[in-house]
């Protein structure tokens, strides 16, 4: 059975019909955008995906990477792909050409990702980690950093990663112990321990360049003191050339559930002799550079746990047309009936529903994210650009938490869909749910976004963007109520956003009270009640472009617009009416986990 | 970290305040099994699973078995493990100590079967699997088969196995092609091809017992026409001692997700040579003596699930409580503030608090499953005996699989309380989640026990179990009304059951009706949800004793016991009320899974 990773026509239906990212070639800045461009962008990396980055996953999760003394290989069959991803230009697709990039809307080079995630997500973790680095350097690097660093960072010559976690710092960055002593020619000497950097060390390039995070000598402890440092793995002269090892060695790498094929390392740097590194903006201001990369940075992980989900999907719906088993449930007691493919069956199309409709709504959503900043991008009016980061900002932690915590949902339906063979590691099912786990956790845990969503966004900018979203939502429900055969689900859908807004002032005023504790043990339920809500009206908004086309389209594409508004019901209908209990139980209010005694836990 | 597997206090306070099964020994089948001696098996049972059983988890995992030309060979350690476990009699612990038993009641086994599949299920799984197959000798063996046969198996002498899957007929095990042809001595020649057998080859026994589903020349097509045979893998003499080869050919072991440590085979049955097999029971009737064991045997697949969620829990409450991550979210803005241990944290609590309830919830359904045989196998009154086992049958599949799908989310969820730790294989969370997954896929996927639950259990005896059942459930609701603290939940409670009633009956009458698909394709959330109202139950009950208790309780116990409480508010007070949600959808109805045109999955 081929594997197609992502579905074709959904992509197709989200750019063209759902955003008409084409519109954008209308602007100057996107100008050689058309229809037709972003077309063969997306057929480009299907192929890429399909031909190449695809048969590397198996492969990647079955040798991993080797460490020994001190150097990282990664399989040998990565390093030809890496060369044709790169000679591509596909590791910049949204950045200035000047450097490198391909300047391309931020949505269609989500459509791209798709292919490229759901093929294989720990090899595509070397570009993708070398894109996040440069942008900082991009952002934050003096002209001389990025005259040295950018384009061959950009342009996949080096790879880069982030150096931020330690064994005693993880989800409290502040806590981190890496040390930097100012030398007399301005640079930085650093030295310290960091764990679980992807990437961290490999065969792949002849340079890495690690962004660092450390305290500056008699810097302020917490996040207030932390400062942001360049320190490659080789030191490069001014001509660009290769210079001395810099000292940042690698001691280990991890064995871990799942994205074998990409390295995860523990280094030391300036263990034995000088690790040098640059200042990337200015001192203690680590964190906000940190923060400014942030929402880029969620998004890209949200996609990593989509392309798992999506891939499951495919597979799975391939291979439920495929494994014959068992009799048609309405056939059952005649004896002669043959065997039916078990697509067949009521809870396999359960199954498969439930995950289309997930799948749909969260490639909406992600590509709606993206879609946001290039509307800011296009836009000169500064209230449109805040309007645009604020709802962008808003659903970062949706597009991270909620996403990976569906994904990985999917995931395992999906092995469910294939019985006894989904747990073989014959089979791709298994890997993707294992490779899907570590989105859950690693750009901060789900815990983490649930309270960015409700510590942050909430309440920024005085509640503006949940007003803005609510407003979009609104607009999605005015068109639904005016198409036959929608008005139901836009009347359960409208129940179910004012409930969200219940909910949220809710746990505003909540957060704002004594019972603050309650409020943030309660965050994850409602990152979990907003993201379903948000599911919803991305299936109601794509069933209201469905239902006006049915009528008059071709077999094929009825069918496609069939399968839009039957997701828009089943997650309407079979969903929501839990998401309306989670809101109710937030509601509820209870004080249990926040009360309990540590000793009542038990376990001892 | 010293792992301890499963909670004591809570496996006491479900035998002996919430069971009682101390009174057993009032009566004679169970006299020698008083309290004390209860207590003296689980600490034996725990003294097994902790210094021996458990150190071989990561050694299955990571060794796993090795296949070469025809032979499987397990972890070296297992062995000397393996004859502990068999020494110490807890292969047949329930069973007659004629044939090598200990005659003990199930819901004390099920005690310290919680330490075993906690320590290391795969381990386990082949006594595990010796004990069902050794029952199947039991209960249809002649007196020849049980002589031979029965007490090697049952201590453990030889192993069991079940050889029931073909690679066309998994679920679908009417389809199987296997086939016995009938010699002149009255034993049969098989052949066939079985795929998927657990322990189906191996080193730690000399010979090794198949059960094997097969069919007769001639025999009638799909499940009719299915017999049951007993082949060994050498043939045994008349005085027990070893013949020659029978032919059951290992032609490779599967590569899983997880259960590492357990072989899962293809065997070849009379490829070669001749697999002489010898009738177990009647010609034809292989199914119903399936049907038999199946309560049993799905038991044991949802206690296999639930000692990994237990062990997940007991991992994570202990990490949460030494790992220090961060300030407490009261004192965040003092910068003078000590950093905490996660438990502090809202989310990690209301990880663990979830976890916690649906641990408890499943324990005492477990061993309540497992009680209502003992009560049923105690009285001499057939509609008591009626009643129990009705019981027992509805309840069978909630134990295989709501709790096999809830122990999945535990494992996830434990994962989570470790962040990236969990990731990593150096700890054992990952572990625990991917030896879960099989529970959820194996001795019929969940999908079969929903419908299980909704085609059989729901309408049996026209519907005296659910009523005998929800029966229970009001006198707990009764008990709680009247206990201070607890009217509340009692009352939250009673309307869910009551709304499980109205949910019954609408799934009932739609199953009969013309949208039969329909119904069907709610089986699953139909199972979770009553599932969930089982596990408040549950919780209720717990509740009602421990709020009684706590006022004169010492201090240990008095943690405990305001854990009780706080388990059953949370799971009522946050949970519930999504159960409420997940009715609604049921009620609801829509036919979106069952209408959608194939094509509208997309995918191709």
């Amino acid at each position: 059975m081929a594997q197609v990773i992502a579905d074709r026509r959904d992509i197709d239906f989200v750019l063209h019909e759902q955003l008409e990212v084409g519109n954008f070639s209308k602007h100057e800045a996107y100008a050689e955008f058309t229809k037709k461009t972003v077309d063969l962008i997306v057929n480009e990396a299907r192929n890429l995906a399909v031909k190449e980055i695809l048969p590397l996953q198996k492969i990647g999760d079955e040798q991993g990477c080797k460490f020994e003394a001190g150097k990282v290989t990664v399989p040998q069959e990565f390093h030809k792909v890496y060369e044709l991803f790169c000679e591509g230009e596909w590791l910049a697709m949204n950045e200035d050409p000047e450097w490198g990039g391909q300047g391309m809307p931020r949505a269609v080079s989500l459509a791209a990702s798709d292919y490229f995630n759901g093929a294989n997500y720990s090899f595509i973790m070397y570009p993708g980690l070398t894109h996040g680095a440069a942008k900082l350097v991009e952002a934050f690097g003096t002209d001389e950093q990025k005259r040295i660093f950018l384009k061959k960072m950009y342009t996949g010559e080096w790879t880069g990663t982030m150096l931020l976690t330690e064994p005693e710092a993880g989800s409290d960055v502040g806590a981190l112990t890496t040390t930097a002593v100012k030398n007399d020619d301005g640079t930085y000497s650093l030295s310290g321990n960091k764990i679980f950097i992807s990437s961290g060390e490999h065969d792949l390039t002849e340079n890495i360049i690690h962004p660092v995070l450390a305290r500056i000598e008699g810097a302020p402890e917490g996040t207030r003191g932390i400062s942001l440092f360049l320190a490659p793995k080789f030191r490069v002269n001014e001509d660009g050339s290769l210079g001395e090892f810099n000292d940042v060695v690698c001691t280990g790498i991890e064995h871990k559930m799942g994205i074998h094929g990409n390295s995860t390392c523990s280094l030391t740097l300036g263990g034995k002799g000088q690790c040098i590194g640059t200042l990337l903006g200015e001192e203690n201001k680590g964190m906000r550079a940190m923060f400014l990369m942030m929402n880029e940075a969620r998004a890209l992980v949200g996609q990593q746990g989509f392309g798992c989900a999506s891939a499951s999907y495919m597979n799975a719906v391939n291979y439920a047309r495929e494994r014959v088993q068992g009799k048609n449930l309405l056939q059952m007691m005649d004896p002669e009936a043959s065997d039916v493919a078990i697509i067949q069956h009521p809870d396999v199309r359960r199954m498969l529903l439930k995950m289309k409709s997930l799948v749909e709504g969260m490639r909406s959503l992600i590509y709606y994210h993206g879609y946001l900043d290039d509307l800011k991008k296009l836009t000169d009016d500064a209230d449109e650009k805040a309007r645009y980061q604020g709802m962008l900002e808003l659903l970062t932690p949706i597009v991270k938490g909620y996403i990976t915590d569906r994904a990985f949902e999917v995931c395992s339906d999906g092995i469910q869909v294939y019985g006894g063979y989904g747990f073989i590691q014959e089979y791709p099912q298994e890997q993707l749910l294992r490779d899907c786990k570590i989105t859950q956790i690693y750009e901060g845990t789900n815990g983490i976004q649930a309270m960015d969503l409700l510590g942050r966004k909430l309440g920024m900018n005085k509640g503006k963007p949940v007003m803005d979203l609510l407003g979009e939502m609104n607009k999605i429900i005015a068109a639904a109520k005016g198409i036959e055969g929608l008005e139901d689900f836009a009347a359960d859908f409208e129940t179910a956003v004012n409930k969200l807004g219940e909910v949220g002032i809710h746990m505003g005023t909540t957060a704002m009270s004594p019972k603050v504790l309650n409020a943030f043990s309660f965050a994850h339920p409602f990152m979990e009640a907003t993201g379903d809500v948000v599911m919803a009206w991305m299936l109601l908004w794509r069933a209201t472009i469905a239902a006006q086309k049915m009528e008059k389209a071709k077999k094929k594409d009825k069918a496609f617009y069939e399968g839009q508004v039957k997701s828009a019901e089943y997650f309407i209908k079979a969903m929501l009416p839990i998401t309306m209990g989670k809101m109710s139980a937030i509601l509820a209010n209870t004080g249990a986990a926040v009360e309990i005694s540590e000793d009542a836990f038990g376990g001892k």
